[in-house]
């Protein structure tokens, strides 16, 4: 961990210095990968069969058949879960569904003084495939947050792909995808199964975009098939950042810098604070809670790793900052919250008052839980409804209007030696 | 050029063909532009200069002190453009200006009966560059419809780079920069230009999103520089697919035809129509109106090798087939033109009836003509407002609403092993 402070003349250097830091390393797979695509489009479900055989260790009997896993199967897996677990779980896909219904666009159309009529529509994509990481970051949460957008936008056909290494599947996994409303799912993952997804096999038909997240394999997959279909951002280490004045509770604050970092030890928690009290507090609250977290080996090594404390003089200094790592969650516990808000231009999301822990907004607070990480927010937004719309743009001139704006399209085309464009529009002009 | 018939054995096998014609060929640029993009960032400016001075043979004497275009050099181009090219511009910039303030997003947000208020906010991207081609690929029309939305949006750092070989660029170039009110020009291209974009150097400071069409070296560096910033979609060659019935006009659909076809040899125009005659009277005007086009040799190689006229027996067998096409331009020529057109998914953009040749739509309709080709439309949308926006997701507890919601986000945390995410909930809760 790192301790920051904007009065320090090394400031400048030392906040560049933690803006810039790796946190991931790239896993060279991308020429297995290219081979592991190659051989699904040669050779079909064969080759799915054979990968999955090979990493999921599923033995010589898994064949084709077993890809796809039944209706009975899902069954039967909702029906072995939790009854506690299968409450909130459907708690968080109403909720869920609840915010991103209102998301939806609205189609528009307009016509103009001269009689061109132009507007736009927009339409579900017609199919989506939803990658799900088997093994311990198998969670369902996510299952909801790829899944219930796409429903939602009214895609006619949801496709999920999950590994189940040694036949070990999350039940809850399956449940998630049901209250999705996942309409087909297949026992394959890795790079094998994005190919699928891309090209498409017997079993498997392709789909038009594909969206989750994913290991080194997944994520080289992906894109190396972006264009065959489209793809989602490619997640990186989840971040937060907190904004405390003096009134926080550091034991809440340390509390949700341990709930990122104890993600991955790559993950990265970050505090801006205007009192040095808070700083310490807080401080010394994450080697206290750090003492009885399950996950603590991980969270320790993030906190150490990546996590800082910095010190402002006030949240006016601190509003750049924020901008400048638009970290993809945002916790705002000051007096001024609302208003410290409405100030920040990058952040993936923004968590209000000491009363929104980040982890509300992970399972059950409504809005989508996969944001821009690795500074990406200062181009890029959450997944939402139009990640699984497109918008068609819509132009109709009558014969007067079009007399009245052709002439400046003819004198255009010509200027840009493209004759044949001002021909289009001359030769139904007479002119 | 294909003739094929729905009616014929074959269609089905000759459809799927067509769909697969590799119309690019993918120039090995990847290295080269790996090693410029290292210079830029090792060597800033300097690099700049020297591949400046290289690739666009601007002698010894250019400096980094010349990189800018300045504010007189821009006057001096807007005052040599001839006034009925700037008039048609000014026109085509209000009436893009027009269509996409339409586009401009809403914030919302909303508390439900819990209490817990969710919703997002809209904040234009803090700069964009956008590249513009050199030579004659330096089209002005291009800059309205890259920089007009990011000016819409409210970009408040638009910052344009164009090459200038041997020193020579279109001045309707810069006007078309003032009149998008891009605030930055620097005369440089290439994958150096992507590069200084993204990273920076003493001259360009960094931007956060790049977009706008290139050659292979320029598209290489955007792929390469994804991450570290946003970028628009790579564009491939042109298409445009017409739906016409027995009531249009063969030297219309000619025309059309051949204004796509004359953008590159790589473009693709289809005809799809129900009427023999139509199709036969089509075929003769193309060969008819390719005697007098000056662009004539580039337009007949596109129409030889990837043009298609295809006979179906009724529109309904069309539709499907133009979703599986989904063309970047879609007109439609058909007496039902407004029905027809409500049952297409994947189009870029829909030019409705005979007084719509796209051509319009290229200039001065309104809708933005950076559309999705090579069948991305399955997926993806036309340049607009949203592309310089991104959304931040707001949530709001009250202490009431996290009691309310807490146990069930503390359930699916532990559920999914994730006991310091359960725990930031819990101690809110004193539970």
């Amino acid at each position: 961990m790192v301790r920051l402070d904007s009065s320090s003349p090394n400031f400048a250097a030392d906040f560049a210095r933690l803006l810039t830091l790796k946190r991931e390393i790239a896993e060279d797979v991308d020429e297995a990968v290219r081979g592991i695509i190659g051989e699904v489009v040669a050779r079909g479900d064969a080759a799915l069969v054979d990968f999955t055989r090979r990493f999921d260790r599923l033995g010589p009997d898994f064949s084709a058949d077993a890809l796809r896993i039944t209706e009975a199967e899902i069954d039967a897996a909702v029906a072995s879960c939790p009854d506690e677990a299968m409450t909130a779980l459907r708690l968080a896909a109403e909720r869920i569904e609840a915010f991103h219904a209102q998301q939806k666009p609205q189609d528009h159309r307009a016509t103009d003084a001269l009689g061109v009529t132009a507007g736009w529509r927009w339409t579900a994509l017609e199919s989506v495939g939803l990658y799900v990481p088997g093994g311990t970051a198998s969670y369902p949460s996510s299952v909801l947050m790829n899944g219930v957008p796409a429903r939602v936008a009214g895609v006619p056909r949801i496709v999920m792909v999950v590994p189940t290494p040694d036949n070990i599947l999350n039940p809850l996994v399956l449940a998630a995808a049901r209250l999705a409303g996942v309409h087909e799912v297949y026992r394959v993952g890795g790079a094998q199964a994005v190919a699928a997804l891309a090209y498409g096999t017997a079993s498997i038909a392709p789909v038009a975009k594909i969206v989750g997240p994913g290991n080194a394999w997944v994520a080289a997959a992906k894109r190396r098939v972006f264009g065959q279909v489209g793809i989602d951002m490619i997640a990186g280490p989840s971040e937060v950042l907190i904004l405390a004045d003096g009134h926080a509770n550091p034991d809440w604050i340390a509390a949700d810098l341990l709930a990122q970092a104890e993600h991955d030890t790559a993950a990265q928690s970050v505090l801006i604070t205007d009192s040095a009290e808070l700083a310490e507090a807080v401080e010394a609250a994450v080697e206290r809670a750090l003492t009885t977290l399950p996950r603590a080996e991980i969270a320790r090594a993030s906190w150490r790793d990546y996590g800082a404390i910095i010190r402002v003089r006030d949240f006016d200094e601190a509003v750049p900052l924020v901008d400048r790592i638009a970290p993809e969650h945002l916790e705002i516990e000051t007096q001024d919250a609302e208003a410290l808000s409405g100030r920040i231009r990058n952040a993936g999301a923004i968590f209000l008052g000491s009363h929104t822990p980040e982890a509300i907004g992970d399972y059950v607070g409504g809005p989508n839980h996969v944001l821009p990480t690795a500074r990406s927010a200062r181009f890029s937004s959450g997944l939402g409804v139009l990640d699984f719309m497109k918008r068609t743009t819509i132009l109709a001139c009558t014969p007067e209007s079009l007399r009245a704006l052709g002439p400046a399209a003819i004198t255009l085309g010509r200027s840009e030696g493209l004759e044949g464009h001002a021909r289009s529009v001359a030769i139904r002009l007479n002119l």
